[in-house]
């Protein structure tokens, strides 16, 4: 088992990743201080799963356990209240914890609703999907969705403890394993040239799912990601590099309704367009842009946006985003490969360009 | 104008108290660092000072006016919904800023949407009623209630300022203005036995709204609460003493239903139980429970429980209570006057002793 702990301060915690953790019965007993605890998973985790964490807590007076649907659709304020009401229901008191077992949307949800129940209780991440593992466990973004934008509603809320067991990823279907390791590639060109050259030559290992590769990339990510949420907790500035891509992909799906498109599949397209423009400004070679491409191929990710999005809505719901601040947009983009920067100059005609360039590889 | 901080490190503000500051231009627009604003009022209070507000802020590229229904039952997560909607089809960004003109649910409800919106924007208080001049403006609790429980869903989360223009008091209706003087008497009661005195003996002043009686009575509450809140942001243990008469008071607003009585006029009938409790203890003179009732009578206050309410109802809802950690349930009583102090060893039978009293007390 390996440890890293995000250095937040009074708030720093540890970050467990290692093999059979959840069979590890001191492990997560450890962070929950109370005698009540409320379970947060979904239709698809809390059957593999939940026993195995109801097991390794012993025995609690009060243990709640409420699964949710399946899928970012229900990621909403009406979940959250859902939640509130089994919760209310059942009596938990301010030193209950709750844990969520689960992907991004398990986390997210469980997550804002740790931190407004009764102003916020203890909180524990057992992550079950290798994006969840790499990204939303680390960093404390907690958040539900609007109906006219993603992540509108949230907190930033820091969990006491998360737990990564490697094996939740073998029952993990080939298509989520492929979006979670478009996060990881994200780290890579972002932040670190080495590793992004790792995951290039290492790729077949990683589909193939290979322990002592997964638990590699899940480390160096997690690593990474803590480096920069230490260095900028609330997202005053230097966080923002960590959106690579997802102003684009958000802007998909919210195009195409929540669900259709996976977030690691949104967020590899807006990757691609990001890499695009930045070798359109001449910061990187157009072959890192191919190599990139052929890299998404190889991980079976789409390359494209889709076919019945035209650049007019893909510019309107860009100027929804969260990254808008007082009328500009801000891109991530990349200087060079691992070195990502934040621009707020580009222009509606650079971004239409773009977009119509992606709109005709998508309809050719 | 007085200015009183709000000791919290990076996170300190300014709380603004005098006469007119509706009308200065530069007190408000200083605090609001963006081009959008988003005002949240009631149908009460907007005809008032919505106006006021717009015109002290000067020209901003988008300002939007939420008008809620008026009373404690819209204080609930429906409402924060329709606060999103509209702030969301307004397209406010990052770096808007929420400002509350209004109550104590106004404020709570503005500012546990600002909390939640896009993670945290800024968030200005104009409170215009006595309560919530005194008491939720500052500390930074925001919430909204649930069916089962009164803020059970929130956060901590603190304005840039808060601004208390007296004039706003002089159209307070008198039930009101009773009802936030009961929460003037509280801190007097917990920790500053002067005032307690200053105020039995000025409270025809104050309900003659004489604006030195009131800037006083206002100055020397927010004093006292700024005092308990820097020294314990997070409710971890000083703070609870606000809570003198609350858990209480709590139990008779779930059982009446929000919005038959006034908050504070449920705390006062609350802190009578909590005097009564802590003579019964003989921690303090009978004498003082009877002239506390005196000072409730004066002011036109209840003094009695429900008389539907029994003792059974009474204590079911006050087990429901935030304060109940593992079971145990905390009260606040007083040790002397100005004096509180926080108890977990209260019997059931004692309580129920006390509450078959009060009972009889109402019935007869």
């Amino acid at each position: 088992m390996h440890t890293l702990h995000v250095d937040l301060g009074e708030r720093t915690y540890p970050i467990y990743i290692g093999r059979d953790l959840l069979a590890d019965d001191s492990l997560l007993s450890q962070h929950v201080s109370g005698s009540q605890v409320v379970i947060i998973s979904n239709e698809t985790v809390a059957p593999l799963y939940v026993e195995k964490v109801r097991t390794a807590l012993g025995s609690r007076d009060l243990v709640t356990e409420i699964v949710l649907p399946d899928g970012e659709q229900y990621k909403t304020l009406e979940t959250l209240s859902h939640i509130f009401d089994r919760v209310m229901e059942h009596r938990h008191n301010r030193g209950t914890t709750f844990i969520a077992v689960g992907g991004g949307v398990v986390g997210d949800v469980a997550g804002f609703a740790a931190a407004s129940y009764q102003r916020g209780v203890n909180f524990l991440q057992v992550p079950t999907t290798l994006l969840s593992q790499v990204d939303s466990s680390v960093g404390g973004k907690t958040a539900v969705n609007h109906p006219l934008g993603k992540n509108m509603i949230g907190a930033f809320y820091q969990p006491q403890a998360v737990l990564i067991d490697i094996n939740t990823l073998h029952t993990l279907p080939a298509r989520e394993l492929s979006a979670g390791l478009a996060e990881v590639v994200k780290y890579g060109l972002i932040s670190d040239e080495p590793f992004y050259r790792w995951l290039q030559d290492n790729m077949p290992r990683l589909l193939a799912r290979e322990e002592a590769a997964l638990a590699e990339a899940i480390e160096r990510s997690c690593a990474n990601k803590a480096e920069v949420v230490a260095a900028d907790e609330r997202e005053g500035g230097l966080r923002a590099i960590l959106n690579l891509g997802h102003t684009f992909g958000h802007a998909i799906e919210t195009a195409q309704g929540y669900g259709r498109w996976l977030h690691g599949e949104a967020v590899a397209v807006g990757m691609l367009l990001a890499l695009d423009l930045s070798a359109r400004r001449r910061w990187i070679p157009a072959r890192e842009v191919s190599a990139y491409r052929d890299l998404l191929v190889s991980m079976h990710l789409p390359t494209d946006i889709p076919v019945d999005m035209g650049e007019e809505q893909f510019l309107s719901l860009m100027g929804r985003d969260k990254k808008v601040i007082d009328g500009t947009l801000r891109l991530v983009l990349l200087r060079g490969i691992g070195e990502a920067c934040i621009v707020d100059d580009t222009s509606r005609e650079e971004l239409r360009t773009l977009l119509q360039a992606a709109a005709q590889s998508a309809s050719g």
